[in-house]
């Protein structure tokens, strides 16, 4: 298919995408989840939590912006000491593993265990697992301070559920031989690594978020489902990382769980509000910021398309 | 209150200001003032200085666009050879203390003293001011070299004064008692901080900057406060930083608080007129930095609404 | 003249290049190239070459969104192992000099060693060259590693050629005592470094990129003129940094002639599109990245200019 073709079905996605928007008059499968993640923004807007991030240098900027739009306060630092004092005084610590520094094996750390120690909830992105060794010395180090919520793409939930050897079935095993990443990008599918995060969150008995074309967000007995986005989110550098961000203001005013899942669905709706907005992936991310400032508190829990038990 | 009505809040209050706008027929109340900040603006755009910043990760390519956007040229580096000769060959210094690497400990000292030294012009944003103890110790150690500018928000400013024991009245040292910042939030207000400030600034000889919703410029005997821009500006990761940076390329062509005025000015004015293209922070940043580049010289001084002697 | 007429000017010029984007029915001077320009740009879409990226810290965001716009895929490190990890596995490297930290002393010199060892191609971007003298030292180390592309304005490309010593004419070595880098910008003009270009191309064997109101692309033989973009090019920091990432996704699927003038001929016409639907720096970089994802790539090599034998 060459890229004209590609580029005509985007734009046919968009439109489809649209529609879709106008439409979603779907059942909510679970009101009591529904009230709890619109109940969310409505107290990340009130609390305007302030987040401790340590998190990569390439996406800091919208990271943060990310996290004021959508009603929280951000303050990102590299230093042991300052991820330390600043975990102490946050509502959440955000880690994302991105570009690693030498400094890094010892401040991640560091700043984890403060946050476990005084029940600060904090959000685990292992972007990157697998390239080269420091990465994965700190990633095994990090298990002991269970994270609140992982978020990843599907590669990378698998890679961990491994690296950590947490407990699975043979089928979920075998899955988990896959998971590589190929750079910063999944090559499996978010339903192959479901198994991996639903045994992540029965280790940390936090949540997992697993990043696609539909989001999976697991606890260690549910699987919510979460569609709508849009493909240029795959075409901007961040989306993964802010919206790991964006869960750590959640986690500041809400229980692992929903503030997973009210951060799947704020980027979800945005998402798809932002494509009817943009004219590619430029255009994209300040729409995608502009709508994730002005969604509605009510709107987002429509974009909950099933709950499963596992 | 809930966030809609916020937002609802938000709309009227840039519609107001777009009112504001073509209203803003006011006396300018230094005539003097008023056309050196004009001068200051066109000086910028003839002479293209260039600036050396040692700046935070963050908002680095906000600092540099902004930079370039109102006419100046921009160069950051990290390590302390390469600041020294940069502040060298530059017109101006801009130093912000944002996300402190261990290195920084000798790069931003070293740096400041050349500019002390040469006499070059150069900006300090102590962004971050109270976090950890290595920051501290660089903020003691930059007393010596007086900052030509300081740009803080009140509590920062607070905080400043309060770390160097800057000589202040009673009822001024009662409110520095306070600065007490919340991540890199002001938990102040300006008029707080205004009592600071001119103590900082009869300290360095220098200008001082006070960020809110009306700015803040003092030097040893004047206090200009500078009225307009938008909410949005807190919703963006740094436009306190940018602007920082952008009164150091104003600093390589006029007097330290002409420079102050006219970067405070320009960012109000183009603030303003930015709320009223953007519907949201993301186009919001994107429209401000189309506003600073198209700047009329003539008009940024309507930004000044009072001047007390002090 | 002042900065009213300049931005008439401006305005003027852009209105230029819309009717000349129009009229660009010229006769491409070599089909052969042209074609193989436009097949390039439908491999990178196809491919999707992943790049590994050692890079400044101000514009990796605008390096790695300019990658995924073109059909790459980005990966940004700092360490050592790391840089060595990705190349191994990746398409191509792209060193960037910009914000130098002290470990890039070992991780630029032995992540270019992979590449030339494992016949990865990598482009290298000498910005900054001049300041400090660790940048001196890692730019002496990499000489004998090859890139596969350098990307330069005209001062630092004359600068580089001085450096590296490479054999040129009596007039050639004239024009390469200047060279001299004000900061990131050149006081140097392009056809001023032709000379310095093709020497550097002959020492490396691949191509050599200069940037500037009309691009020229060398290799051993031949100089390429690329001409359109846009003066607010130069208002935006990363224009030149993210040319030569989105080099390095060229360079992950075809011969560093062709994906030097394909990146080239791809920002040309990107830029000249974005500057008909912006209205001033920040709205610009949205629209070139928007323009950058939907260039058609049968319309990229128009930009081609000139084909001059040396």
């Amino acid at each position: 298919m060459s890229f004209e073709e590609d580029v005509a079905k985007a734009h046919a996605l968009l439109q489809a995408q649209a529609e879709a928007e106008k439409q979603d008059q779907a059942q909510i499968a679970d009101p009591e989840l529904a009230s709890a993640v619109a109940q969310a923004l409505v107290e990340v807007r009130k609390q305007n939590p302030l987040v401790a991030s340590i998190t990569n240098a390439v996406t800091m900027d919208f990271v943060a912006n990310a996290q004021l739009a959508i009603g929280g306060s951000a303050a990102m630092v590299y230093i042991g000491e300052e991820g330390q004092a600043l975990t102490d005084i946050g509502s959440a610590l955000y880690i994302n593993m991105g570009t690693l520094l030498p400094l890094h094996e010892e401040a991640i750390p560091a700043a984890a265990r403060v946050a476990h120690e005084t029940n600060t909830p904090w959000v685990l992105d292992p972007v990157g697992i697998g390239i080269g060794g420091m990465r994965g010395r700190i990633l095994l180090d990090l298990a002991a301070c269970k994270p609140t919520i992982i978020r990843g793409n599907a590669s990378e939930i698998i890679a961990l559920a491994s690296l950590w050897a947490v407990p699975m079935t043979t089928g979920a095993l075998e899955h988990s031989k896959r998971g590589l990443v190929r750079g910063v990008d999944s090559t499996d599918q978010v339903d192959d690594a479901i198994a991996a995060a639903c045994a992540l969150a029965r280790f940390t008995g936090g949540a997992v978020m697993v990043s696609g074309k539909l989001d999976a967000v697991c606890d260690a007995t549910r699987v919510v489902r979460v569609f709508g986005g849009s493909a240029l989110m795959s075409k901007v550098t961040g989306f993964g990382c802010s919206l790991g961000g964006v869960a750590a203001v959640f986690a500041g005013v809400a229980d692992p769980f929903v503030a997973a899942v009210a951060a799947s669905c704020a980027y979800k709706k945005a998402g798809t509000r932002a494509a009817t907005r943009s004219s590619g992936p430029g255009t994209f991310k300040a729409a995608f910021l502009d709508s994730l400032y002005s969604l509605d508190s009510s709107e987002i829990a429509e974009r909950i398309t099933s709950i499963d038990n596992v």
